[in-house]
């Protein structure tokens, strides 16, 4: 009806969200005018305060609205065991998944010279600090399974060789549940190789 | 990683848009921190302006933020043909697709007395005047193909009737495009119903 006017502004800014169309963010608008004014002001709240506040956790580099994320701040987490992630949302999705307790750190992308990208990007240096420190006696390398992030993760463990502590990569193999038929040989191969001894 | 915080309430305030899950909200909530803060600032003031402006729109009560909206402020449609649909979304639709220039009427809802829904919470009295003032040719009944939109678009069918006013259904049949062999039958038989001579 109103592809001008307010009502149609509204869609446009909709349709910014990732995975969001033209029908879905209608969807949206009409929803929230019609039924639940009530969540858009809300959403209009937290979306203004989030821009305004959240930004980098100084130790982790995590999204956070504190000088340091409440997980770096958190004594009863194991402050010698520094999994790297290249995303916060990786962070994120590790931290509510599993056991792991000990600290983060993200850097914000992987090694990619091709697109400029190097470990002053990545804020390498931050890390290598922290790494410089001696309180540091693992690092769990969870960079993404890609060439880059291979190559991200062996540039970080020699790094950490430099100071003499050991550097772990998470296992990469069938996923739970999952059904060998349907596997890709790629994580096949990375399965074989990392079998382990049970008896 | 903070299921508490700000970046936690934000996923959850986006959690309240229709379609949206824990997964999405996290997805976008990354993603508009990471690489769009401009545009969550943008969804921010959209959200907040159209909470704040956008009403009904006293003649034929969709959304608008002004008294009267565009399209019935707009001189050039056919002011003696109403279209009458259920919700602002469906005219909306219409007016993008189609070819339909007159006005419409929106009556957020149907016909509904189990739910306790009547001509009062549909405001016929509103359609009554306009109906009364003789300035109304034609009315097309665009409800919903749902037992209650039939029975809403009968009523008022009856309504027109008493002001002398031809009123008309949209046609019911076979979508374009659609191949016979996966219509169901109820649409299949008002394709029957509502054929028309050819030759």
């Amino acid at each position: 009806m109103q592809t001008k006017g307010l009502l149609g502004e509204l869609i446009q800014s909709l349709c910014s969200l990732p995975g969001i169309g033209q029908k879905s963010a209608q969807r949206m608008a009409f929803h929230l005018l019609q039924r639940d004014r009530q969540s858009a002001l809300n959403l209009s709240q937290k979306l203004a305060q989030a821009v305004e506040n959240i930004g980098y956790c100084q130790q982790c580099r995590t999204l956070t609205e504190h000088e340091v994320c409440h997980i770096c701040q958190d004594d009863s987490r194991n402050a010698d065991v520094l999994c790297i992630v290249e995303t916060p949302a990786d962070a994120w999705v590790i931290d509510k998944a599993s056991a792991f307790k000990g600290r983060y750190f993200i850097l914000h992308g992987r090694l990619s010279p091709l697109d400029g990208i190097g470990p002053d990007e990545l804020k390498i240096d931050i890390l290598e600090t922290r790494l410089k420190s001696g309180n540091i006696k693992e690092v769990i390398l969870a960079t993404n399974s890609t060439v880059e992030g291979e190559a991200t993760a062996h540039f970080i463990a020699e790094l950490a060789q430099k100071y003499a502590i050991p550097a772990t990569r998470i296992a990469h193999g069938v996923p739970m549940g999952g059904e060998l038929e349907y596997i890709d040989s790629g994580t096949l191969m990375h399965a074989f190789d990392g079998r382990r001894k049970i008896l």
